[in-house]
């Protein structure tokens, strides 16, 4: 079992890298991590410019060497090279896991709506930093390694599903790596957003035709989120329901996902 | 010359109100500014409840009597009432003028689509409370009153014009506010935003099969922009030419409009 790492937003520290790798050594001693270089390089906001965070992803997605791809963190950056990438992806990508969220979305829905299987939400090496982070780590490599039950999100059922950060979401849609989500149940989450972005955010969000052919929303946790001046007066969930109420969309419950080291793991398309 | 301010967004504090009134009486005795209860109302993050905000904004512009509704101020909330304000307006709404700009941006953009003539992006009340504030409502009141051409951007040329704050207008496109763009001059500012954030909304702006008909984009000012960590590298401009240059949009320069008392007044369509 080979798992490649790369950042195709901003850069992991080696430090982190060392982390993760002893998280691995002592609870899955088969499975080798390789760190590609690049996610330790770092270009303006970037770990590298465009062109060599590229070249990392396509090289390791590339190679059927690898088992997984595991996107190193978030940040901000996947949306500038998601176009690009996808285009120059060949079959042994598509035998592939990859997991992420966040930024990362960026990428696993462009792959997504491009017809990949096993691409997941979930926990990423950066989450090695948080508390409980271990936690985190071994979910994410119990998922990569041997699609352990107990990682998942304990609400999945029939329906097939998607998972995103609320704020990335709304900077996809309406563009070429927009994915398909009719028929699915939509779980989201968001961090340090202020609950009147979130508020404008789930205006676009509930106002795309696709989000509203989905099975319903279930929302995750909305965490470190600045103080609104003056109080927003209602609650995310409130919120939430109130936007999925416009649209006639299902307001399905909360879902056990977010930016902490609880995050639960969320396959993309059928559980 | 009437003209009755409304508050789609967030709430006016009566002094601002005060001080445009004496603007307006030393330069422009003739005008009947009206400030409308609504406006200094105050629920949660709204000047009111979603409710009373569109019924403010119906009653205004629905009235005859009115030449033009000055919106009070941006902040955040008329996307929530926009669909339902556009769809009970008549005919005394479409002879009339409407100016505002940043949170406005949704209901001027959704009024575009509806056909609505004598729509601005310009300065507001508010702005009454900035350096150099009087300036800013004595060009606004130049224009509503007699159209004053040294009130205008001075770039404007024979195309049609839109003027967007960029994260509005990020937050518009594909909803049923989308205001037609095909061989427009878009004009883009915005506040108050990281430059990654701002680079994440121009992905999303210049994906847009929409905006990607326009003529051209024109760039106004980006400020107050919160420290990027790290350092982001670029500026504004260049993130702009940058996102024009991948969407095929040619970049038309600078444009003379931002947060600020500088702001110039640019008439939505045909100058």
């Amino acid at each position: 079992m080979r798992i490649g790492v790369v950042a195709p937003s901003t850069r992991l520290l080696p430090e982190t890298a060392e982390r993760v790798r002893a998280i691995a050594a002592e609870h899955h001693p088969e499975v080798d991590i390789h760190f590609h270089p690049q996610c330790f390089l770092s270009h303006n906001h970037f770990a590298g410019e465009d062109k060599v965070r590229a070249e990392a992803f396509v090289e390791i997605a590339n190679d059927p060497g690898y088992d997984a791809l595991w996107f190193a963190r978030g940040g901000y950056g996947s949306c500038r090279i998601a176009e690009a990438v996808i285009a120059r992806l060949g079959p042994a990508a598509r035998d592939k896991s990859y997991l992420g969220y966040s930024d990362a979305g960026f990428l696993l829905s462009g792959l997504y709506r491009a017809g990949f299987a096993g691409l997941a939400h979930g926990p990423m090496p950066q989450d090695a930093r948080r508390p409980g982070g271990e936690a985190a780590v071994r979910r994410a490599l119990d998922w990569l390694i041997r699609r352990a039950s107990d990682a998942l999100e304990p609400g999945l059922g029939a329906e097939p599903n998607a998972a995103f950060n609320i704020t990335v979401l709304s900077h996809l849609l309406g563009t070429t790596l927009e994915p398909p989500l009719e028929g699915h149940v939509l779980l989201l989450e968001d961090v340090s957003e202020h609950l009147y972005r979130t508020d404008r955010a789930m205006f676009h969000v509930a106002a795309s035709p696709s989000v509203r052919r989905v099975a319903g929303i279930r929302l995750g946790r909305l965490s470190e989120v600045p103080e609104n001046d003056p109080d927003f007066g209602e609650s995310g969930e409130e919120m939430v329901r109130f936007w999925c109420e416009r649209a006639a969309i299902p307001f399905l419950g909360q879902a056990d996902i977010g930016h902490d080291s609880a995050n639960r793991i969320v396959p993309y398309g059928a559980a």
